[in-house]
């Protein structure tokens, strides 16, 4: 007799053959008990699927994985370790993948699904202007966390989403500083291309200054230089220096995009001799802790990371486990003044 | 005709049973060519490993793991991207574990081997007291990474170890503390029981005041509680607050075990209106980005942080390949002079 094949594991089954095939490949679209069938009709009949030497390779563990754009952001490396410990709770395996600025996220994470087969995908930072169409070849589950993104892209229900809303709580920290008083205020901005947080940042200050009555100063625009990576302090530093040094503009607030940026402005400031905030007031984002324990402490726009990342994980789980459909959930940042800015 | 089992392709190939075994379970202890032609032998001969259901679970996928304790250490999170891009690059996974501090290291490390077959194992932090006959459970290679360990365990060429000399490193501070003139040096240690780098730091410490005349006294040694994570910011500020308050010791300069630890002792200091250095003197230890971008700057110790995380995967990437056996290597830190200290 010949040996049992895939389509007689499926005509015993009493399902098609691409079921059987999604059973044996850990396809996550696929009911938990037709799969334990199947198995079990696997196992009982010897079924061997055909290509033993891919079979050997094959990697089925239960694994979530992580692809990070910016992975130097420390904002990100309190979101990474939260995944990993609500990860493991789970009792998944947590793969960490970096993806280069240069590169296409989409693209990393289809050759990630072809050779490891995660269950669950985490997009973490960078900015996704994928066709609907590209993104429908993601055939797990995915949650993009603190992504900027394309508006129609927004309502598409064929992924999840978790951020806070960077326009808004820019605006917030704009309007903030202008009801303070200050009227020239420099932003130390992502770069010029930027498509992602960076752009909604600048685009909250942007409208914050209008509605108070404040025209946009270009000049007031500081952008980092491209393809390099910018939610630095090292990033703040430098081009605060230059500033202070070639003293084109005047300015008596600096609003940085990350509160590593901020930092970088402030050590800049101080070193040249500046007193934050009797000369210049300094705002920063994220809400890291370093923002409080700073010396002067920071004035800044906190995002509840831990939620955000708990939140990141609970969604995917619930998709992958069939409890729930793909969510949009939008955070509330919290405005936390701190000694680096006042009144003028 | 029977069909064909693993002693078949052992006697095909002329190897034992469990060299085959080795190359199916992708046992890193083989000759890459023998298990070419193993599998090579198993393709042709359509042999398939008996327990197919078992087979269809594997995973074997080329990873790399990293068993980390003391997750929330800023200085970690650098030592784990250059960990991620090193990895990538050699195209392996990169799976990450946090390992609680109360949970011990090697034996989740053996479950991971079970379960998920790493090519490689990364230990980073905490310490390491296990038995050589513990230790030689661990069937794959592996590293430790900035770990303290028993000195009977420091000659076992079974495994690789990748570290400052965090005693000699920490007498070096101790001692430029000692020669700015501090007499009454206080010094924020980890915990009372601790057996790793902390403990190393400490010891270091001490030697330096005897070294220099000067007797160690017990109140200056602060320690933080057990069970908490106490390279923090947290801890630094926690204690250095307490201490001011209570008013109960002399001391004008601070030690503290690490950057983060010594930056929430600055803020403890200032919001009590303390000067730093003028009123006291705080050091760190471990090099962060930080240290140079605080407002005083921090004098510390510079880890080799790249350079060690290149070489933990350098070394156990030519364990794994064969090219070379383990290693020890103790990289030297550097005392970095910055605002944080005077001479008094």
């Amino acid at each position: 007799m010949d040996s049992i094949n895939i389509k007689d594991i499926a005509r015993i089954c009493g399902v098609g053959v691409s079921t059987v095939s999604r059973a044996i490949n850990n396809h996550p679209d696929i009911n938990p008990e037709t799969k334990n069938m199947i198995m079990q009709a696997i196992k009982e009949h010897n079924y061997i699927p055909n290509n033993s030497a891919r079979n050997l390779k094959r990697t089925d563990s239960k694994a979530i994985a992580v692809l990070i754009k910016g992975i130097s952001n420390p904002f990100f490396s309190k979101m990474i370790r939260v995944f990993e410990e609500e990860i493991q709770k789970k009792k998944y395996l947590f793969i960490m993948q970096r993806v280069d600025a240069s590169e296409d996220e989409v693209d990393v994470a289809l050759e990630l699904i072809k050779e490891k087969k995660p269950r669950g995908i985490v997009f973490l930072g960078g900015f996704f202007s994928h066709s609907r169409e590209k993104l429908e070849q993601l055939t797990v589950p995915f949650v993009l966390s603190t992504i900027g993104m394309t508006d129609s892209l927004e309502e598409s229900s064929s992924y999840s989403w978790v951020s806070v809303d960077d326009f808004a709580e820019s605006y917030k920290m704009t309007d903030y500083l202008c009801k303070l008083g200050h009227k020239r205020i420099l932003i130390l901005a992502a770069t010029q291309d930027d498509e992602s947080i960076g752009r909604l940042r600048l685009e909250g200050y942007k409208k914050a200054l209008v509605d108070n009555g404040i025209e946009p100063d270009e000049e007031l625009c500081v952008f980092s230089e491209v393809g390099r990576d910018c939610y630095t302090m090292d990033y703040g530093f430098m081009s605060m220096s230059r500033i202070l040094r070639e003293k084109k503009v005047d300015f008596t607030a600096v609003y940085a995009i990350s509160d590593s940026i901020a930092i970088g402005a402030c050590k800049a400031i101080t070193e040249c001799g500046g007193k934050i905030p009797e000369d210049y007031s300094v705002a920063g984002f994220d809400g890291l802790d370093i923002a409080h324990y700073y010396n002067p402490t920071l004035t800044t726009i906190r995002q509840p990371v831990e939620e955000m990342a708990e939140s990141t994980i609970k969604i995917l789980f619930d998709v992958i486990r069939g409890k729930a459909g793909h969510q949009k959930r939008v955070f509330k940042g919290e405005l936390v003044e701190g000694e680096s800015t006042r009144s003028v």
